[in-house]
């Protein structure tokens, strides 16, 4: 039986859980704490950024995968030296560790992206916003950010002074688009890549809110461009599991990539009731070297909502009542104001239907927040 | 969090664990040994005869559940009187345990089923086996049996000496079906009911091979017929959790009851692609009562083939390769010749074409037993 740990403990490794008992797969989990969501395959709770532990954890895998892109590259590629599989590389990964790394690698296979700069302290001002169309802009930290933390549209220089006197900050173009898509696919050793449907992302204070798979109204063209684009990125930094590319569609129907994640993510959530492989699958099948699965679609429209704040079991009680087509997903986490501890599938025949069943489930769950 | 017990390690329990993760329940299973399917959720080893152990067991939970009918009806009835919640309720597993039993129940109820007599060894011979319509009858132990074991089709009494001399047996008129049913149905604490489709079943050697959903070609006032029956059944034996009655379909168009068991069961495996709501989430929801889910289908068509023997890593690879539509359930079973390991659900449009498809993987994963 293959043995795939995965470094990290948060829903995506929970949710790796399924596939795993599927496939016949053992699955361990590296924690940070003990009642984190993934805590039935936890086999070991410490310290990621510890090469002794991490080492301690990898013996006896047949490889490693994560549950998050924290892991320090030093650490990964000891891991590697040591004779193990790290799926995704190091080198990979890297990527997700720095924006500016990763601005840097699109440029050099020429994929649409918005202008940006890469700003210091010493930089000139002047000619570096000028190179990104000029404020507003938006500046990003090149570590640590997500769910909109990390990132801020700025007017003005001023407004990054924080961030500028610890490093360098990521400057974009502010693109005008008119909505984002996130392109799921999956690529696994050998180099066999399989995408999924392009999803439509809608955001609500910079944080995932919804997802409609597949994306609205779509043209084929677009959808053709975002398949090879997707697929260019994959076998550029040689990606092994599932790689998320979140874009944005312009007006004149260009694509611009946004952000890189090369793990499940939550704007494929939808494709573990709408496809026939989910992500998780997908993304375990590509790191244990199995050949990828089938990414058609069982109906015609999915909508992904995500749950903030808690899941009381009284709630839970009325929300599957009322929608008993809604597939709940709760992570199991402890409740905090704004906390994502769960989404909802509802898959349908269009788009409206299956967002307001959707969205009567996060009311009935959000009730008392 | 509702905690869900479940005594029996076996691959039921083992399928209910992405249920229980999806829900966020937590399940704790009581497995004989260490290392059965339902390894990862397993919280206690022992024996599910000794009432301490037990006892221990249930210590903690919500609700305690079963993935077999083996454990004895005295020692539910001490957890129950102890304070436990049992689902489904001692009374109602004691009939699973008792074929005799079971025949006397369906009676009250008036279901149609094959004549059947309680035999033993002072039983009248002549009467006994007019009543149920002469040789070949079928001859069944009331306890202990599973996929096909303990039942004789016989044409003399020579050949149940040796169960005589043991007990009762059930003889049952042997009934001239064209085909075996399966209807799969769930009832909640409360008493809401919610059936799936009826489906078809088929065996080879006395054990469930190949399951086809829905049952192909069935007559809408059968399969009204089968609801109705189904439903009565549930309702007088009052089942809590997942229901699966197992039916004759004769050529004059009537329905008679075979077996019954109280959880999943084999022949509702192919429901975890093909329905809203798998078999072991509807099971979870109704024993920790929680709304039962839809059962509304993803598919006009799904097939189900059990796998005997063995998965190798490297036949799954080439089956997975071979069919990228399989959805693969691998139980991490030790291997044995005959022994079921696992089993492959293929959806699709028309039967041939599923049943061809789920077929490769069977052939391909058995290449070499």
């Amino acid at each position: 039986m293959t043995v795939v740990g995965v470094i990290g403990g948060g829903q995506l490794a929970r949710m790796m859980i399924p596939a795993a008992i599927n496939l016949g797969l053992e699955l361990r989990v590296f924690s940070e704490k003990p009642d984190e969501p993934a805590q039935l395959a936890t086999t070991q709770v410490g310290d990621y950024t510890n090469l002794d532990e991490v080492m301690d954890f990898v013996r006896g895998l047949d490889v490693v995968t994560f549950d998050h892109e924290h892991v320090p590259t030093q650490i990964l590629k000891q891991v590697r030296d040591a004779g193990m599989t790290v799926a995704p590389s190091p080198e990979a990964l890297s990527l997700t560790h720095d924006k500016i790394a990763m601005r840097r690698a699109l440029t050099e296979i020429d994929v649409p992206q918005p202008r940006w700069q890469a700003v210091g302290e010493g930089t000139d001002r002047d000619s570096a916003i000028e190179a990104v169309g000029g404020f507003p802009c938006v500046a990003k930290k090149p570590t640590g950010g997500y769910d909109g933390k990390g990132v801020r549209v700025i007017d003005s220089w001023s407004e990054i002074d924080d961030w500028l006197s610890l490093g360098p900050v990521l400057l974009e173009e502010k693109v005008p688009f008119v909505r984002e898509l996130a392109l799921l696919s999956a690529r696994r050793v050998g180099g066999q890549w399989q995408p999924w449907t392009p999803v439509e992302t809608r955001q609500e204070q910079g944080v995932c809110a919804v997802v409609i798979a597949p994306a609205p109204a779509l043209a084929d063209e677009l959808a053709r461009r975002a398949e090879s684009l997707s697929q260019a990125i994959a076998e550029h930094i040689g990606v092994v599991g599932v790689l998320a590319v979140e874009v944005f569609e312009l007006l004149d129907g260009s694509l611009m990539v946004n952000e890189l994640a090369m793990r499940p993510h939550n704007s494929g959530h939808v494709l573990t009731e709408l496809s026939i492989t989910s992500q998780f699958e997908q993304h375990l099948r590509a790191v244990a070297d199995l050949p990828l699965g089938s990414t058609d679609l069982l109906a015609p429209v999915g909508v992904m909502v995500n749950i903030f704040g808690a899941i009381p079991g009284s709630l839970l009680r009325s929300a599957l009542e009322a929608v008993p087509e809604a597939k709940v997903h709760n992570y199991a986490k402890d409740p905090r104001p704004g906390r994502k501890v769960g989404h909802v599938v509802v898959l349908g025949n269009e788009v409206e239907r299956a967002l307001e069943r959707a969205t009567v489930v996060r009311e009935l769950l959000q009730a008392n927040r």
